[in-house]
């Protein structure tokens, strides 16, 4: 028998596509489904980074550098600067999308049999990548009780083995919304110097942040040499489609490694590049409107969650995500259940079941994650759907 | 200490790239040099396809399907059938460029420590992700003075172990340009039925064949559950740049697997997806001028290199590239110093070392590969060069 790979029989299926098969239904039989499983963006791209790909002149649509184009590598050090993040146009890779910096990163520091420890709840696809490099995800609980901030340091300690290689942390947090303070940074620090790991910051929503300052772990003093940066500008300037993402560090050892990865895919794809040399150049005061509109969806949704009987959201800091806890028997079947069985005035809503994103069995079953990358008016009847939903669920505890 | 990885250690740099420096150096001492170095065409990218992208008409990048469009997996679908390759547009994942492809085949199908049969000299980047999926390369050797054929059966035999999972054939060949005939993939396919191994199949140059038909190893009949081809439109409509390639297998359990690495990483770039669906639309008859200017080219330089005392040059019958053994010591040496020491008329030539190709040690370092990417002046002034350096050149023998 020809029999495919055991890490392709291992590697999970997208946690948040499972459902989709259900939503479809739903829509087929003449329900609107309210979107608030994906981190799509409803947002608008800037129109003059569309104008930067509509403008290409170009006759041969070549390779750029394996690294990305230098114009665009030196753009992003502008960017950077501004957000106190000091690199040079050589420190920085440009990626295929965040999701290509997190499978250098792996591949460049990590080996198999390796562990890799991650506050969990996390984004599901970590366990992918780790599952394409053949490492191990720790996961460590943070809990909803505190809002999923940094669990303790003991639990760090804990968790760290001969084989520990790295902490990947996610600020601020998809899928919670957490945004870890300056000080819950300085705690991670300490714990990578002592135990000498890498710390890979994933930073997608780095423009994303309501309550105080974001820290990014490149601004930690002294620690230059553990932190890879994985960054995209999908979310920041609703460009996912573009999958143009950028890995970023000071440890030349790691960069020359990645830039080896980087070489045997050829390049990032060029379009894309064009998009984001051009957003770098928006006004300064560009993420104002868009975090104002995030910000009232967030409170919107927040306010509208916690006044339902029996249900928890703690205020998230930052990203388009939040966390509730439902008084429900399971996530999975109930966020089935509102797709299968359930409409509220010909609506209903789709929801992420947290369970996907933890990797400990058992954890998050009465969780749910919500994407507020919809209007205020489409959230106000998403909410009206789950609070009438809550109220006949069979499995309601 | 902290450590990188071992694999980011075992990476190899680009062959084709390492001499990139000296020819910077020349050019900036004024010597003119004829890239024949890299597999980048100077064809311009069909302006239809251009335009595309130019008109897209879109308010939010947002992702695509993980497994691309739909709408250019279904335009793929009459691309294929026009090879004579029946496939649906589920049987199709489009992916980040040809290189993601294979990444997925070798995640899907292989794992740690398995081992891949190639035929030598190959494709170098092969290395690159066998280390990222950590599987073995065994190489079995092809040779010049048949110009590079099937290397014969015995020599499959001899290198099959039980960890043997998979064959890679790239065809018309890279960095050959050698087109392998309807009876060698049948061996090929005898090979695989017996050992019941994967078939990886490269035809990232399956439009630029010379002599004879392409036979693609999607035309296998009985061998649809082996083969999983490879595909790009990097090369067949000059658009490398946009990282569009496609994953394309009947086997349902692999293309599930491939479909979970898919997911992981989202989606593959939109824009260049809108470029590809296009070009299915360009006139049947779009690759004869560029098939004649790749013939005349080839023919052009083939000539010349044999008529160089001490040079030999088997006849490609596709792709753009040709392999040529040259009266010297040392082909990274000699490459190297083309682009340092020498010039005739102000120009020299840049080459790539055919060692780079080669994973035996001591293969392949009297041979240089050439990429005939340029017009017909060009190559003759670039032949020019090469007699002139072989003449003067202090490592001939």
């Amino acid at each position: 028998m020809l029999s495919i790979s055991k890490r392709g029989h291992e590697m999970p299926a997208s946690p948040i596509r499972k459902l989709v098969p259900y939503a479809e239904a739903a829509k087929k039989r003449g329900t609107k489904v309210y979107h608030l499983n994906i981190g799509q963006p409803d947002i608008e791209t800037p129109e003059s980074c569309l104008d930067a790909v509509r403008n290409a002149n170009l006759k041969v649509l070549a390779y750029s550098h394996s690294a990305g184009n230098e114009s665009y590598r030196k753009k992003l050090v502008q960017y950077y600067a501004k957000n106190n993040i000091e690199v040079t146009e050589n420190e920085i890779i440009v990626t295929t999308g965040g999701s290509e910096a997190i499978l250098f990163g792996f591949m460049a520091c990590l080996d198999v049999g390796d562990e890799v420890i991650v506050p969990e709840p996390f984004y599901a696809n970590y366990n992918g990548f780790a599952i394409m490099a053949d490492v191990s995800v720790v996961p460590i609980a943070s809990k909803i009780e505190t809002g999923f901030a940094l669990p303790p340091i003991e639990d760090f300690e804990k968790a760290i083995t001969p084989k520990t290689k790295a902490i990947v942390v996610c600020n601020p947090n998809n899928p919670t919304g957490y945004l870890y303070s300056a000080a819950e940074m300085e705690t991670l620090k300490e714990i990578m110097i002592r135990h000498n790991l890498f710390l890979f910051a994933d930073e997608a929503y780095r423009e994303f942040c309501y309550e105080g300052k974001h820290t990014s772990a490149m601004h930690l003093k002294g620690a230059e040499q553990h932190v890879v940066l994985m960054d995209t500008i999908s979310k920041r300037y609703s460009a996912c489609g573009g999958r143009i993402g950028a890995f970023v560090t000071k440890n030349t050892e790691v960069l020359d490694a990645a830039m080896k990865f980087a070489q045997a895919r050829l390049s990032p794809p060029y379009y894309a590049q064009l998009l984001g040399e051009a957003a770098v150049d928006l006004p300064d005061n560009y993420f104002d409107d868009t975090k104002a509109e995030y910000k009232l969806r967030r409170d919107t949704i927040v306010k509208r969650l916690n006044a339902i009987p029996g249900v928890f959201c703690p205020n998230p800091g930052g990203a388009f995500y939040a966390m509730a806890s439902l008084p429900i028997d399971d996530c999975d079947r109930f966020c089935q259940w509102l797709l299968e069985s359930f409409s509220h005035e010909g609506a209903t809503v789709m929801l992420a079941p947290a369970t996907g994103f933890y990797s400990t069995a058992g954890s998050g079953t009465n969780e749910v994650r919500l994407a507020y990358v919809l209007n205020v008016d489409a959230i106000n009847k998403a909410m009206d759907c789950l609070e009438k939903a809550l109220e006949v669920y069979p499995g309601r505890i």
